[in-house]
């Protein structure tokens, strides 16, 4: 026997009258009891504009309990939303805080926005070079929690370098130097904060309209003119499936472009660690190899391609041929690693640290991780997420927010898909600032590797790219 | 654009590996953290009947926080549940607090739930009729919210009635009288009352599985051992549509029978009130006048089709038939009455007060509502819903649970269905303590009656009747 057809169905607006209170709001008034909206929601309705913002906004006041909007979070995730009220929502969200205005500071501001994956550090090397080309980079950028680290927690493994800047600081630095990156401040989309830490434990999480309405809430608070999205799938990414990946982007880039804001998404691999690099200052240090001229052809190809897409919707080339050349311009001739040295300098960064990488690594205790006695053959596969857990345990994640983390823990992944391998070969190196716990690090991190008798060459990390609502895969 | 199919399917009992958590729950665990639960549920599987009562322990326990809660009651709510879940979160329920053991007292302990309505007293007639035939009645029911009253209000009308004896004084009672009327305690299912609480601002209360298990937990924790059910439909009922009530009745006989106590479920029809009282005096003053046998035929009726089934139940009669004999002769020969009279005794009340009913009423100021000047022919409807609001209006009933109510506080429907009107006639009477209420209370009692040429006859209250798994009606 099966209860889901034993609801009793309700005219939209009207309250059962039930035997407990026999309240009717009017149907045609748009401001209604929190539980009105529920109802709503719990009956397949939508609701208007005017209601999701009396709704975000009662709720980052406190005046609607955390247990009407879990329950009003799970009726929409269960039931849906349409794509006006997604549009609301991000909009609530956004007006719920500070909504900066940049049109004083010339050029057009470009943010790129990726889902997060592992060893994916690609915004500290890619706003440098984006910066150095002319286009603008406001960024503000999470912490991390879970197995995908975030770029604030890398970038504080600099000694002395600052996210916590005001917003007029912000203002004046990115006038100045033409990039900044900070963290999220208060008062930018206080509502999210919210909301997200209460979806996080009522199993809200996994919707596009509302991963869609929290990535841009906080995105078009910075004041940008065009957004784009590196929005990943596999193993190590946070909608693992190609599919919901696909959606999230098409979402992303509609929703941000009804704002007025054009987006591009580049459909990225994440199965593997991006990279060799994972961790907090081995992160960094890649990035300076990239800067260099000397990153892994994964990580360069990755970052290129969305430099050159900010650089095209920043109006510095008309075509991603030109943009590419002017990214690639920017790394040969050192300008990149200038613009990333004036950016760790004015946000209080030790620049000697980043001009001399390896020597700060070396103040790490290190371990080697060995093949297993019966890897034989190649390479075929390092899984992200068993790597990205392995890094949690080690301590250059987060398992909740409350953790610190360890600025000098990570690994450097030496046998990558397509290498020889033979049992006992040294497959990485893992880094921390202490040994205390290492060894669990290691054993975890092994069983990321599989190993075949025949070699697989790498393809290409770049799936798709999704721009003026159509796929270039035509999918 | 539609994003109802936008969620991620995830494998059962598998937390998504998400950005920000990576803690993956063992999916063999029965205990697992409540996110775990509410995904299961999000994602329409089932939970076993352990952790459906690890989930009401946690909850009860203030372990698990409301937004929790309300998230797992909209997804269950939405995508349904099992019998067999219905089946543990009752237990869970009822487990929470007490449950009574009254095997050491003579006799089949018999109880009756109404689902409530417009003028319902006949608990208090039932109860006596039912106990004079020789049938222990322990019973233990609610306070009134919104326009249906609830029988502790009517009874503490009675001046001096005690409603909240402890459970020593109702088990000493019930074995010296046969019969016991007392409010829920709070050791009686707390899970159910604080559950209550939370649907009721979540808008998860009109859910079957919900509703039954509400009901059952309190019921089943009385130490009874049958149950009869008055499940109302119609304008003033709390199930509306005869779907959804037939649908309870069906779940309430079911579940009850699944824990070992034999029901039967009588459908009734509450469009209209039941009998000519509405309020808590003056249903107290009916009630004495069933007793004396003169009450209106539609409150006889459906009390005495009661009566037979709890008679019948109780083991005192073998059919229905010898079994409404036996409760009409309680009445004729005034046993009903004096069983009565000792229950207000033994538990406060004032004999003199029902032994002149009239002269408490007396004491309440009154007003006439008289049929509006375009009123011919025939009554042809008194609408149960706007009589109750009415009601409430003049604070016979509660808006909210914090309200008072006025014991004095009613109605009497001079009028009803079939009787000739004509313009100016006086179609109730209006009683209260005080004038303040009134005027609000006759305007809006007045919409309550329907007018037409042709005279109709009122047909039965009792639409069907549900035992042994089949409607008599063949339904």
């Amino acid at each position: 026997m099966q209860f889901a057809s034993a609801r009793i169905a309700l005219g939209a607006g009207r309250r059962l009258a039930s035997r407990f209170f026999c309240i009717v709001p009017s149907p045609t008034s748009e401001i209604m009891h929190a539980v009105d909206y529920i109802r709503t929601k719990r009956e397949g309705g939508q609701l208007t504009d005017g209601q999701w913002h009396d709704l975000i906004a009662r709720y980052t006041d406190g005046d609607i309990p955390d247990y009407q909007m879990s329950a009003l979070l799970m009726a929409a995730f269960l039931n849906g939303m349409q794509e006006a009220e997604m549009v609301s929502l991000t909009h609530a969200m956004l007006h719920s805080g500070v909504v900066l205005d940049l049109s004083d500071i010339a050029g057009r501001k470009v943010d790129k926005h990726s889902t997060g994956g592992v060893g994916d550090k690609v915004s500290i090397p890619l706003a440098p070079i984006v910066a150095a080309c002319g286009v603008p980079v406001p960024m503000i950028s999470g912490r991390g929690l879970g197995h995908t680290g975030g770029t604030l927690d890398k970038l504080e493994s600099i000694p002395g370098f600052r996210t916590d800047l005001s917003i007029d600081d912000y203002r004046r630095q990115l006038a100045d130097i033409g990039l900044v990156m900070i963290g999220q401040t208060a008062d930018i989309a206080p509502a999210d904060k919210k909301l997200y830490a209460l979806r996080d434990v009522t199993a809200t999480v996994e919707f596009v309209p509302f991963i869609a309405a929290s990535i841009l809430s906080k995105k078009l608070a910075e004041g940008i003119d065009a957004l784009i999205l590196d929005v990943k799938h596999g193993s190590g990414a946070f909608m693992q499936a190609e599919a919901n990946a696909r959606h999230l982007a098409e979402t992303l880039v509609g929703v941000s472009e009804g704002f007025g804001k054009p987006a591009v998404a580049l459909l990225t691999d994440m199965d593997q660690p991006l990279g060799r690099a994972v961790g907090n200052w081995p992160e960094v240090e890649e990035s300076i190899a990239l800067l260099a001229g000397e990153a892994p052809d994964d990580l360069e190809e990755v970052t290129l391609a969305l430099a050159a897409e900010m650089i095209v919707a920043g109006h510095q080339a008309e075509t991603i041929t030109e943009a590419l050349d002017k990214a690639k311009d920017a790394i040969q001739s050192g300008a990149a690693m200038d613009r990333f040295r004036m950016m760790v300098e004015v946000q209080g960064g030790d620049v000697e640290s980043i001009a001399n990488p390896g020597k700060r690594t070396e103040q790490a205790v290190a371990a080697d991780v060995r093949a297993p006695d019966d890897a034989a053959g190649f390479v075929t596969r390092i899984d992200a997420l068993d790597v990205g857990r392995a890094m949690v345990t080690l301590g250059a994640g987060r398992q909740t927010k409350e953790d610190d983390v360890d600025p000098l823990a990570g690994c450097v992944l030496l046998k990558r898909e397509g290498d020889a391998i033979a049992p006992g070969d040294v497959i990485a190196r893992v880094m921390a600032s202490t040994e205390e716990r290492m060894e669990a690090c290691i054993e975890g991190l092994q069983s990321a590797w599989s190993f075949g008798e025949r070699s697989v060459s790498a393809g290409s990390r770049i799936t798709d790219r999704y721009a003026d609502g159509a796929w270039r895969s035509g999918k």
